[in-house]
């Protein structure tokens, strides 16, 4: 099996090399990632600067490069300029952090699996989900390579995405697995004004979360529960339904 | 009414000084727009490094400011931080290209409309696709207030976008206005290596469209044919249907 491994925090994020670590025993892999933090990139690919890839030493028979570009440029550059085949399965992640409900649109651990299910290769987002900063990668480490079988076993489509978020635990606390929907994530979103040596004002960006009780089915609530929360994504972003009610509007020019 | 203003080709691009000059009579318009082009940016926001606001001149009672953003970042710090009530409606626009089928997800514009809705604001994108390299943005001017004004008259609801995409035409050689799905667009990618000066490899990202028949309810037909289309995007990625597919895997751990 031909592995492609991504991230959105970078090539020496310790997820991703517990993630290859553990892909290992599944085929051979091949590691496209950023040169550092790209994480809150969403789908964003560089069209306007020139991108430098760089040989990486990962050891072990894991071919790595580092782009310093998106993870969606990753994915693209990976199938399209390094790889002779296309892979068999994509895997983004471990992300230091979840991905949960409507975050997932910022998410560049997300955004790279969706690049590869555009591609028509089945493609798995991995992030761990914590109630304390320190990020424990045991249980995800295990836990990928039995639901990467699942999911294959399943024959899952090549054009939708698993966005899987793992609790922050060792493998044995995790309680179970469950298929979710996307939760409701809103944020108390502040602009935090500095003011910097020349005495002009800057602007940090920061959020803090605002507790809404999430419904049982949410990936939300199954990863406060302790679960695995795995949800299907698609992205075609049409509203069908909406366009129903539109054929009563009155849209002559 | 309360018009708040965005794109992703920078404050001193042209489509946003159509846009700005055409709804001025519709209400009142604060521009929030990134300080130069952030195209292909995605949904990407900032939150690694400072954001810098600047007050702009634009005359004629248009409040304009110019952000070091991504155009997600200005709807945000607009909302939370500029505007002291929520805008009535957002216009993210008039882009200098298309922005049709899967292409949304990589589109700065979109994803300013996007952000709009998730803060439960209308949305609106407007784009300009032209089949020359100079754009004719007259149409598009001259129609974004007829269609902003449709959309208020039929209560569009605050959790959904309209993407919009107008001919490069005269107002007077648009056929007509349709509702649409996204259609398909797909790239042949390539990373075209160069060498810079010390030797060393460089790539630029080029893509060229690969010419499919879409159906004639696509977005991309709509605007082959010279009309302007209207696709209502909904930001659920969640794919319910394969979730029902699903309930049959084996995922005990």
């Amino acid at each position: 099996m031909k592995i492609l491994i991504t991230n959105d925090d970078g090539i020496n994020a310790i997820g991703i090399k517990k993630l290859a670590n553990s892909l290992k025993k599944l085929g051979n892999i091949t590691i496209v990632a950023p040169d550092r933090e790209r994480s809150a990139t969403g789908h964003a690919i560089t069209m306007h600067q020139p991108l430098r890839l760089e040989k990486v030493e990962y050891g072990d028979n894991i071919e790595a490069w580092s782009l310093n570009g998106t993870p969606s440029d990753c994915i693209k550059i990976a199938i399209e300029g390094i790889l002779n085949e296309k892979p068999d399965i994509i895997v983004s992640g471990i992300n230091n952090g979840p991905n949960l409900g409507t975050d997932v649109l910022y998410s560049g651990t997300v955004s790279a699996a969706i690049e590869g299910a555009i591609h028509n290769i089945p493609s798995i987002a991995l992030s761990v989900y914590g109630k304390k900063r320190q990020i424990n990668y045991e249980g995800a480490a295990v836990h990928s390579c039995n639901l990467i079988n699942v999911a294959l076993e399943n024959n899952m489509p090549n054009n939708i995405v698993l966005n899987v978020n793992i609790p922050s635990l060792n493998s044995n606390e995790i309680k179970g697995v469950k298929i979710t929907e996307l939760g409701i994530r809103k944020y108390k979103n502040q602009f935090e004004e500095r003011k910097d040596p020349m005495g002009k004002s800057y602007y940090w960006l920061s959020g803090s979360i605002i507790e809404i009780e999430n419904n049982d089915i949410s990936d939300v609530k199954c990863v406060e529960n302790d679960y695995i929360s795995i949800t299907p994504l698609h992205f075609d972003l049409t509203d069908y339904d909406y366009i129903k009610k539109m054929k009563n509007w009155n849209i002559n020019i």
